[in-house]
């Protein structure tokens, strides 16, 4: 699917089974940098988060990063201290490899809460990421990042920079579970561009905002989301900041990068088949039309609604009421796609036929207008199904 | 089921079918107090709510009642200005039957979102309330309010007072659907005590918010949520103020049944076979401890391991985690009834064995302390089933 992705210039990666899933499906992933590369990071806002987030929060006050090493299958959260020690061990490991300082690594996991990792898997593991892993295309690594995701993702983006050409390529991991386990977002963005350290974190918050933060699967926040980003330079372009003649394209080409895997995310939510952006318009401010579009995104009878393909407006106009978004009912307007289903807050004349029609398809919008200003805000986000309930069992 | 179970003195109360839903179900209820009853109310918080809430709202200034009317089948939400004249209608349709003022009426509606009121089934409809059906007993009231509830739902309480007996009875219906509707909690409290008007409103607000605003279902808000009281002083007692001897054994009296008829809602949430308590202590708050238990109570993920039959402490972490009450991860300790499994935020060594007892049952408790300060609450809720999304497709 991706084998004919290569990675930027100065980047390896790898993917290998440790053993740490069963069945032998992989369960770690490197991805390497040939140089120092400018790191920016992005994390949960959980108050319980798992180890290997509190490391890397540590490890992105250096700035600077060789290497990212992951597993999947245990998040190692709520592991106390000794999750902390298999963390520091994970990192040192890779470190004496590559020869490197240990906060030059970045740690991820993902998978089943609580357990402790098995570091008598976990760091063979780390040996054969290197020693007979490491490739420039990126198949196996998206693969060994998977929890429950039915697809690797991977989002690529070129550019010209000062005639150079400059890549990013980024990888991410959805809302899945292994066994009874948490969902957890993982993404990590790799570019041969030299950015500035601080350009490059605000770049990546914009772009995670405008992506990563603008998905709803279930509304249930992970211990272990974490968005990584490195810039080793390789490109051989001049180091780029906001000041820069070229920064409006690299920075709008790691936006498309984030949305690109944002949006396989949602594709692939856990027993979803529908595809859904929730847009509201005519709110009070920006923030108003975010809580009304996310109310609206995760209400589990609007969800249910989308799921039945039935054109449930009224759950629409409920959710958009009780969001802490300012709302007069007689001004609301609710389309399905084009299709104006409520004007003035009450239903048009629209034939039932026509919603149905629009619910029908795997992918449509809900359009929102509240009319009392010029705040919007959109979120992507999926139907929930019996299958949703199945795999969380 | 509650054929043996009557009125308050000076009550009656009715249950017919008006052809609003398909096939004869019943769908048209009646409570009349032969006196005129002091009233209190509390109403849905949702800015998009229902014609017949708004004119409540409006009729509770009145502070006196005579009757409630109400309808299943129709929400007569989003209904605009036809919406409005039709409750309008219904209750001079009743107050000119009954003799009295149009605001001594109280109307309510629940079913689906966006139709008008068949106000040519309904007007004939409060006819047949009068005319044949009325009763002392409550059983073909408390099924005339149900959508998809799969029982009626009535609640008694009594007390000596002044060496008179007096009596509460209350009715509810739940989160349920009809067709594509929305769920809709609706409750009616008739006492033939004398209360004393803002006391009783007190005294209602404070029983609603230890009992109805306790519970969630799928955490969605309705459009329609209404519970009234009627106290017409039938019993001959004086009239009770939060100064009377007899205030305490009244109020207690009135929190019961608003309790119970809470739990029953719960018990028959849609879909639902377990009957969760989510009890958080130990927060910086008692408004801490409740966003606490909110947030493990309404997560999906939590639900559905219920429905699973899972002791996935890690979802309740996670949850506990992003809630908006502090938390500090190391303090945390979770409970599966007495089954400790999380203390200082890390697994214990208890078999999963004793855990899966636990969530095996019918009715458990999630018992979380945050060792952080004093703060408390609890959140009654229920599992998600697949039959919950077949439900509300």
């Amino acid at each position: 699917m991706y084998s004919n992705i290569h990675m930027p210039k100065g980047f390896k990666c790898a993917g290998v089974s440790a053993g740490i899933k069963l069945g032998g499906a992989k369960d770690m992933a490197l991805i390497l940098s040939d140089f120092p590369a400018t790191a920016a990071g992005v994390f949960t806002q959980n108050q319980v988060c798992a180890a290997p987030v509190k490391v890397c929060r540590a490890h992105l006050e250096h700035g600077v990063a060789r290497a990212i090493v992951m597993n999947s299958g245990i998040a190692n959260a709520c592991t106390g201290s000794e999750g902390m020690v298999a963390v520091r061990d994970m990192a040192a490991e890779t470190a004496k490899i590559i020869g490197c300082e240990p906060q030059e690594i970045f740690v991820c996991s993902t998978g089943r809460i609580g357990p402790q990792l098995p570091l008598d898997k976990i760091v063979p593991g780390i040996g054969t990421l290197f020693e007979s892993a490491l490739i420039e295309h990126v198949q196996e690594t998206a693969e060994a990042m998977m929890t429950t995701d039915t697809r690797p993702k991977v989002s690529v983006a070129q550019l010209q920079i000062e005639g150079r050409a400059v890549k990013i390529v980024g990888f991410a991991k959805g809302a899945g579970m292994i066994e009874p386990n948490m969902a957890t977002m993982l993404s990590y963005i790799t570019t041969d561009a030299a950015v500035e350290r601080h350009a490059f974190q605000n770049a990546l918050k914009k772009a995670v905002d405008a992506s990563f933060n603008r998905i709803s699967i279930d509304g249930d926040q992970s211990t272990n989301d974490t968005v990584l980003a490195l810039a080793n330079g390789a490109s051989g372009v001049k180091t780029l900041d906001e000041s820069s003649d070229d920064w409006d394209a690299f920075s709008r080409a790691l936006e498309k990068v984030c949305f690109e895997l944002a949006m396989m995310i949602v594709h692939d939510g856990e027993g979803a088949d529908k595809f859904v952006t929730v847009n509201v318009a005519g709110a009070v401010s920006d923030a108003d039309a975010d809580q009304a579009a996310r109310s609206v995104a995760n209400s589990m009878l609007n969800k249910t609604a989308w799921a039945g393909t039935t054109p449930n407006w009224g759950r629409i106009m409920d959710a958009v009421g009780y969001s802490l978004a300012r709302v007069e009912e007689e001004k609301v307007g609710v389309f399905y796609d084009d299709a104006q289903v409520v004007a003035g807050g009450v239903r048009t004349d629209i034939a039932v036929e026509e919603l149905i029609k629009v619910v029908s398809q795997t992918d449509f919008a809900i359009n929102i207008d509240l009319h009392l200003g010029d705040g919007a805000a959109t979120v992507y986000t999926c139907n929930c199904t019996e299958e949703y309930v199945r795999i969380n069992y």
